[in-house]
């Protein structure tokens, strides 16, 4: 009976779809200023959409071709199905849906949120903190009811129809047919985040290069024909790449959650299903209470702290779902012990489970606060850059590498002390529902993302359109929360992608039908070399993607500054459109090396190696793209807010530098250096580890071990163990019976 | 009766010293110049030997604290032997004394390397290479002779006394004794390549920052204070440190291979023992065709390609050692199947062991040229740094970033397929054979690397002494091949840090008493992320140690132009002392918290969390440091060279630039970023990478599951298999017997 609970879950992605609409009009509904606001809008909403339309051509073909080799794939070993396609080509178009609806309503919110800013703070917050939460919930929501909906279908066809075991082949057979949707997001993810991080940094470093440094006009200026593709990058970038990447760990975590559930054996209400329903019911849950949240986000006058409306509305979100879970572990898992025997099987309790979305959340917090440690104004890394900015270009480098080498080991210890803890709480199943609890809270974690590039837009139209200054100093209190929430928002992002990562990994062993990656074998080790190099030689295409593409963006500004006459002084306008071009392409260009990579790797080395040198090589990739994302995302991160320290003044051995001094200029050298790392290969870490594992995920059954479908280890295998003492020595004598 | 043959070895290590001594007396005899040149170079050899006398002081508190607890730890289980102590001793004097003999001579041959290019270049050759063959014959002869007679004492004391078993728990310990030498070593190594680097960079730096910069005067120019500081770095960094770093590697890679080879069962006529002596005797050998090949090291006139010259000393030392080694593992290994049965256990035949030797040789070879490829001139790498550097400071670094990670890509893959070849062709005997291959030629290997510095130091003696220009010239074309020789050299030193401590590995797991690393476990795949994380903090403290002290030495730098009048018109000599005892102290003080990681994080972690978690630790730490190495060496060479460039004048989009440009400005930014990456943290991977397998070695037997002394797998473990057929399914049936 309790089995139709399973129900529940879409019910909750479909309120957080409504929640979503009604936000999103009460949006629109706000006055978007005067015509020439809305003409510069109008351009941002065009440059975002064309880069849209030109990013789905794209994936279109991409879609199709990969959705007939896994149709054709799926037929051909026992148990799989060529279904998965179909999930596929959802989890892409809903991802790519997402991607939209963030960046349609972030597009609107921006100059809303500008017209807002005339009258007072408050409203300015009120319009930017609900767009972004249009784009948390709508992903959220699109996420929980596109997992909750395709898995009773495929429940229901692969286990109810067929009388299958729910532990076994035909339940496996459903959530691996599951993962399709899961690819789906992920491949769109990389286009997103790649591409968009190429994008918002070639129309960045090109507007400033020949804007600021050459023509000497500011940032925002309405004559820098790059200015409108570098409003176009925030939104690209920093709303549709972070919303596609945080759905792709959000569904990707819920999925590992789920194929590590089957596994266990559970004497429970819902037909023994609790386990694999639990991680779609704590997602649906976490959506609900991140809406509830999202109203928290107020302040009541001018002089309150922004920062703080949006930690209590975070804070209470996670507290809820904290809480919450305790009652959902208690009401759905089944008294006594659980067994997942797996990767060193131990037992566990319900209590452990719930233990682990606790260790979940915790993880995800801390990481967010190493990072924004690290990055902070006033603290002791940045001012450390900044005083080694007073001796030159060289030293602020070598100062900015170092502190984002050093930020990278708290949330090593955190990330291997949450492996560890969430390994005791519950085996692996408790490894990935740590990864779920911290995902729980998504719909909020990216609303406040989002606010920040909606803030960052609104006060680049206040510039643009020359409104008064108190106008321009209320969007720059939003711009300045809106940077610090970027940067807790990377550590939350790098570490769900960790975590996510590693619960596919655990998910990968199981399908793959082996039981063990022993690094002790010469060509495991060989795999966890190469892996361990990929995130090297993909940030290296990323960042060098950045270079070319921002040499073009300056040839085209140095162009148009020639051939248009009258620009300089407002009597012609731009070819705005043109440099949106040139980054549009650039980025979808671009982003095709890194991404084949990304495919590419795990597929060749697991077909030509086996299962257990692939899984070598994904824990490479996992470690080394973990400690690559965080050190390039805390030194660009650093680096930023060195360089903005020079704003208000700083203190160098006694002496205030400022803006033009030698000092500040060193300062702006890092900042260059760092927006691609903290906007482009850095974050581009969080989709190439994920990515990977999904892929693994996908061809084990195709690799495992002697070519068979082995679904669980547990299946094929016989283990006696016979315990005799002979001349006061104990003898273990173990009888293993492998079924090939 | 052939077992007589084991004093072969320390006979080869006496006839490499007989030859040094030769050598060294023939160098000293060279006219060492006029009275100016002399007190130069007295200055240099003075400032070498301070720095020295000031590490052995922390060094001998450490010895003896270490020897100590080595001695106390030796007595606590089965098997161990306090004798330890004495061999790490040994160890530790041993590589301090080859550093003392390598400082020694390079400081007379610079000045007299000066004084023979006042007559040709092929005498200043002649002078320059004689003085690193003494240093690379002494090392590799100090090191061979060391191991060798420990070995026999070592042999004789703990098995032929005792009548213990050759494959046995006897010889265990005898080679366990015999790691002690190798701790040693290392140990003494981690301060001289970390504290070396950390001297010749703050130096270096500091003396470009004050005297280039701020005082406009020319490098090596007598009036800077901190010049023979820099001269003194050169010595300390690039011989005392590389010095050691290759002892060390050296030291490994054999005793890796005997500890493996003990594990062999061989039918052969050295009394089973020749799996074990092999690698001492190829080292042996190894080390006389060295000696023979740096004979061929020679020009016959100034037009003569130097570079050339050395690739051929280089290649009829590698080609002798591949040849003899055919004939001798014919000889010395018997015929039929050997059988290592660990780490996923095959068979191989002698001719495999050969071929292991052959594939290290080519992963060494490979290596250096990569490293050469993406650090040279001319060569697409550096030219597109050249080219970034027209559009600033900010591009420079990005393209430098870039090309570093890029440049991991080719050494990685070569090294992962010499794992899995080596492997292949000699199960994990192969890997360690595999990097005592590749090692066998360390002595020319060195030469070649000692030559560098040599010629660098007799180019800064011309500058510093005012001698003709055709002088300078020639001294010019010895330091640009040095140049080259200093990046392969460290393409080789990386390549064998890394199979060295593979090889370390592998003899680690078999003392650990454990059968497989799995990361499959979830506190194995912690120790692997913690792992991997060191490398970033141990490099991350390295740069910025070297960024303080480098301000220490610009303010002293900066005191003493202020306060000594007439300095600037010769009129009063600098103190240089002052500036070689900030840099000595600097280095003695900043190397305390990377040697404390590198020694006591796998201690840590070994007696917490046991040898499997110990033993991803040590995984994530080789692979992360492998790459983080690779990446910052080259970065460095890069930018280096970059730099380098302009002063011939570069081609940038159609137009000539030459130094003093703003894209030459932008070009020193990046070699200052890249001297603390190539000279300082980059070549500290190697030792981190070591030290910690050795350590882990070392603690191995304390650690080991159930506490007890558990040496060898198969002494303990009886595998049997039956293979039976039921309904067509094939059945494998393993009985595993565990005798604990």
């Amino acid at each position: 009976m309790e089995q139709s609970f399973v129900y529940v879950v879409p019910l909750m992605g479909i309120i957080g779809l409504i929640v979503m609409a009604v936000k999103s009009a009460w949006v629109t509904k706000q006055d978007a200023g005067d015509s020439n606001m809305s003409e510069l809008a109008g351009h941002i909403a065009k440059g975002a959409m064309a880069f849209l339309r030109a990013e789905w051509k794209i994936l279109a073909y991409f879609v199709v071709i990969a959705a007939i080799l896994l149709a054709w794939s799926g037929t051909l070993v026992e148990h799989s199905s060529p279904v998965i396609a179909v999930s596929f080509v959802i989890g892409a178009v809903l991802s790519a849906f997402a991607g939209y609806l963030g960046m349609n309503i972030a597009t609107k919110a921006n100059v809303r949120t500008t017209q807002a800013a005339k009258t007072s703070l408050k409203d300015a917050l009120n319009v930017s903190f609900t767009g972004g939460s249009v784009m948390g919930i709508g992903v959220a929501g699109l996420a929980v009811l596109g997992m909750g909906s395709l898995f009773i279908v495929f429940y229901n066809v692969f286990v109810v129809s067929t009388g299958g075991d729910v532990n076994g082949a035909a339940m496996a057979t459903a959530l691996e047919v599951l993962a399709g949707f899961s690819l789906g997001a992920e491949s769109i993810a990389l286009f997103a985040r790649v591409g968009g991080g190429i994008y918002t940094k070639a129309a960045d470093v090109g507007a400033d290069l020949v804007g600021k440094v050459e023509a000497g006009i500011p940032e925002d200026d309405v004559r820098n024909p790059a200015t409108i593709a570098d409003n176009v990058g925030d939104n690209v970038g920093d709303v549709a790449g972070m919303g596609a990447d945080l759905f792709g760990s959000y569904v990707a975590t819920i999925l590992a959650s789920m194929v590590l559930g089957r596994e266990i054996v559970s004497n429970d209400n819902f037909g023994g299903i609790a386990p694999v329903l639990l991680p779609l019911v704590i997602a649906g849950m976490g959506l609900l209470f991140s809406i509830i949240s999202t109203f928290f986000v107020k302040i009541s006058k001018d002089t309150d702290s922004v920062q703080a409306a949006l930690n209590k509305g975070n804070w209470i979100s996670i507290l809820l779902t904290v809480g919450a879970s305790y009652f959902l572990i208690d009401y759905m898992l089944p008294e006594g012990e659980l067994v997942l025997s797996r990767g060193g099987s131990i037992a566990f309790t319900k209590m452990g489970v719930f233990g682990a979305v606790v260790i979940g959340l915790i993880v995800g917090a801390l990481m967010s606060a190493v990072t924004e440690y690290y990055t902070a104004m006033g603290k002791r890394p940045v001012n450390s850059i900044i005083k080694q900015s007073s001796t030159g270009h060289a030293t602020n480098i070598i100062g900015g590498l170092s502190i984002g080498m050093e930020s990278t080991v708290i949330p090593i210890l955190v990330l291997a002390a949450g492996i560890y803890g969430s390994f005791l709480a519950a085996g692996l199943y408790g490894v990935a529902i740590a990864a779920a609890g911290m995902m729980a809270t998504t719909a909020m974690q990216l609303a406040i993302d989002a606010f920040g590039p909606i803030a960052d837009n609104a006060g680049g139209i206040a510039e643009m359109s020359g409104l008064p200054k108190e106008v321009r100093e209320r969007t720059d209190i939003l711009d300045a929360v809106g940077n610090t929430t970027a940067a807790t928002g990377k550590g939350f992002a790098i570490a769900s992608a960790a975590l996510t990562a590693l619960a596919l990994f655990a998910a990968y062993v199981g399908l793959a039908g082996i039981n063990s990656i022993d690094i002790y074998k010469a060509d495991v080790l060989a795999g966890l070399f190469v892996g361990a190099m990929i995130p090297f030689i993909f940030s290296s295409l990323a960042i060098a993607a950045v270079g070319r593409a921002a040499m073009d963006m300056v040839n085209e500004v140095r162009r148009q500054f020639r051939e248009i006459p009258g620009i300089m002084e407002y009597k012609a306008k731009p070819e705005y459109e043109k440099c949106v071009e040139i980054s549009t392409k650039a980025s979808i260009r671009e982003m095709v090396m890194p991404g084949a990579i990304a495919l590419l790797a795990p597929m060749i080395v697991g077909f030509a190696f086996g299962p257990e040198v692939l899984g070598g090589l994904l824990a490479g990739i996992t470690v080394s793209g973990v400690l690559m994302g965080i050190f390039q995302n805390n030194a660009g991160g650093a680096w930023d807010n060195a360089k903005k320290s020079f704003e208000k003044g700083v203190e160098i051995n006694g002496k205030m530098e400022f803006k033009g001094s030698d000092a500040h200029k060193a300062s702006v050298t890092g900042d260059t250096v760092g927006d691609p790392f903290k906007d482009t290969s850095g974050p581009s870490m969080n989709i190439l580890i994920k990515l990977t594992s999904i892929v693994a995920l996908i061809i084990a059954p195709h690799i495992s071990d002697g070519g068979s479908h082995t679904h669980a280890s547990k299946e094929n295998v016989d283990i006696k163990k016979e315990v005799t003492y002979e001349d006061g020595k104990k003898v273990e004598k173990v009888t293993v019976t492998v079924n090939k």
